[in-house]
């Protein structure tokens, strides 16, 4: 069981969109047990996509491409398609009245344009498209099923999940992978190598792989076998053995976020979160506010980038930012009681520091930040050096500070880190 | 001359990393006037990389490839080549004093692994890595010159920026591809299509692509054509024409961002701004703070979640909320007025909404979002549905109240959208 996926328009290979499509799908095949070999983007022209179609025929069990079917004038797909598989024209009528639907539950006349989008190839299955107006198309050809659907993402996905999956399911068993992986933060890629070098020695036929991203390194262990081989009981168990070795940095485990973790602690244990900001600018905020219910914790942040802001919104005292600096230990201390004064909240952390490029002085370099907790336990503040790179200096902060309240929250309910994944 | 991008790595074929090298190495191509073929993304295994290898080899002019240089065992991409280009090893001096150097100045011990990164196949051009400890490769081979380079993306960026480009410069004249590209907000593809059809319809030669992302549409113009016949002023008189027809969404050309061009208009004119956000939850305060030098004009943000920190730190009056909804114009305007006072600065916005999946009612259903400005001129609102994905939701009323600032402070300054833009 192989795929590829075929990502087809101009505006990736110039650089101007992040293919973001294909790492989604990617994530929903291997799933369903099916590997993708290659993922491939090509120009939205009749002849990349004649050409990539030749490459793909025959030699895959499934092709998957996404772009070029929107209404508009630079997209061809579905007449590159129409060619290649030979196939006439038919008006589908139920794509014909979800398109008029579409815009008359807007208020909006539809355009001309759009009418052209209920025309489909006649050799191929249409896989409708509840999101948007381009309907998904499903071809098949010798040994091979080939499915087109639109570039918008969430109108792709929406046409993955519920049109094509089902169909894949009942056409495919596949042989079995299986992932697991251990979220880490606050080690690097190296270090994090030669903490466990042993354990990864004894992996057996098992497969490691380190994945850093900013702030944070991913450990993945795959396993693959045929169906019925105990396969995910044999990777959980090789987790389970490096998990001890590495409590102090792993948070979660497969698509874990942080944001999330932490805001399901707090949750849990109905406990109530604050956040000062200033040299993360609200991102911390914007983290914890992308969990869906995190009202139901997250009362709110003091994003305070001004000195004026940190003195009229959370009462820094301007004699400490006089003598100290707006960037230090004391000031760190004084935003996290504020702001959980302020937002009448269990915890609070605070943020401030030099994010860069500019700005920074020899005794408090670029990249140089104080984190600070408070709760009714303790207040304090702790300093890292974070690099001179802006936005990665953003996100590590933030993450580094997430990790610290996690681990602050559970040594003030008594709860060891090796127990707190297990 | 034409060029392929491949990105090695199993995490990008199983979906658990976006793949954003390719983007940005796309778009520095295009800039040198290579055009990308195609972009190709491979298993980190031997026979994927040499199968690539093969297909790429004689056919194109320039292939890049990223990921698999790291010091773990899983990078394999080093030894693919040394082998498919029959070569011996080296150990290159001036790497391995880099990568020692790279840890004493952390103060950590180099692992011995990384030691294995100074070994290079001897016949490679080693493209020193100033920001990380794998070297990049350069291999010519008859016509076609291959470069290798890490995955991580800002070892990636130093070494391709700093060795590659001026490299490829002395060696390639490129023919000319010349783009322009319209920033819009606030307007579907398919309603911006039918209000530019006429000009569309006389673009000749040109290219025009529609590129929909959430919030924002972007409208390509692209010439191509060989050196010195004036493409550059064709394109730039075809984007001039068209932008009075499209003078209430336009904001930027090219990469701009809106939080980009909001923050010059403020600086530029002397304000400064303070936000208060409910349903973009600090948000637009990270996309504001993202841009360097923004403390010059940003003084920050509530993120006011909850209803008491709408009370407590923004002064909204508790009757307003019990009477209107924390989601109303009332609310949005009092918290706008708030933050301004708060924050004492020349302008504000506010958001207030239902960024879902939950929450919603009848009568302010889930996407249900008022957005306030507040400034010495006036304080309004303005009510928007943002539909029920809470990312896009977000996103989406965060952009849409940037554009309104913007909007409002043109008008102030007694400019008009159109000049605004020329």
């Amino acid at each position: 069981m192989n795929a590829r996926i075929i990502t087809i328009g101009d505006e990736i290979l110039i650089g101007q969109i992040v293919d973001t499509n294909s790492a989604w799908l990617a994530r929903q095949l291997n799933d369903l047990g099916i590997a993708v070999e290659s993922i491939v983007s090509i120009s939205d022209s009749r002849e990349a996509i004649h050409k990539a179609l030749d490459e793909a025929d025959s030699k895959l069990d499934l092709v998957i491409m996404t772009g070029g079917l929107g209404p508009t004038k630079d997209d061809i797909t579905k007449h590159a398609l129409a060619e290649w598989f030979e196939s006439g024209w038919n008006e589908d009528q139920e794509v014909l009245q979800r398109v008029e639907k579409h815009f008359s539950i807007r208020g909006i006349a539809m355009p001309d344009v759009n009418r052209g989008q209920a025309m489909v190839p006649d050799n191929c299955v249409v896989l409708t498209n509840e999101s948007g107006t381009a309907p998904g198309m499903w071809f098949e050809r010798n040994r091979t099923v080939f499915i087109s659907m639109p570039g918008v993402p969430f109108e792709m996905k929406s046409i993955f999940a519920n049109q094509a999956i089902p169909k894949l399911k009942s056409r495919y068993i596949g042989k079995q992978i299986v992932h697991r992986t251990i979220m880490t933060q606050g080690i690097g890629e190296s270090t994090l190598m030669e903490i466990i070098s042993d354990w990864e020695n004894n992996l057996g036929d098992l497969k490691l792989a380190y994945l850093p991203s900013v702030g944070s390194v991913r450990l993945r262990v795959t396993g693959l076998s045929d169906v019925g081989e105990g396969l995910q009981a044999r990777v959980n168990d090789s987790v389970k053995a490096v998990l001890p070795l590495i409590a102090d940095y792993a948070f979660g485990f497969d698509e874990a976020k942080l944001e999330e973790v932490v805001g399901e602690i707090l949750k849990s244990n109905n406990l109530t979160l604050s956040t000062a900001e200033s040299c993360t600018g609200g991102y911390i905020s914007h983290l914890i506010t992308s969990i869906s219910g995190s009202s139901s914790y997250y009362n709110g942040s003091a994003v305070t980038y001004s000195n004026e802001a940190k003195q009229n919104v959370l009462g820094v005292d301007p004699a400490y930012i006089e003598k100290f600096g707006a960037v230090s230990e004391e000031v760190a201390m004084q935003m996290a009681e504020g702001v959980r004064q302020q937002f009448q909240t269990d915890y609070a952390i605070s943020t401030t520091g030099i994010a860069g490029p500019d700005g920074g002085t020899e005794s408090k370099p670029v990249g140089t930040v104080w984190i600070g907790i408070s709760s009714k336990h303790a207040t304090y503040a702790l300093k890292y050096s974070m690099g001179t790179h802006r936005e990665r200096n953003i996100r590590k902060s933030a993450l580094q500070a997430l990790q610290l309240l996690r681990k602050e929250i559970f040594k003030n309910l008594g709860i060891s880190l090796k127990e707190a994944l297990s």
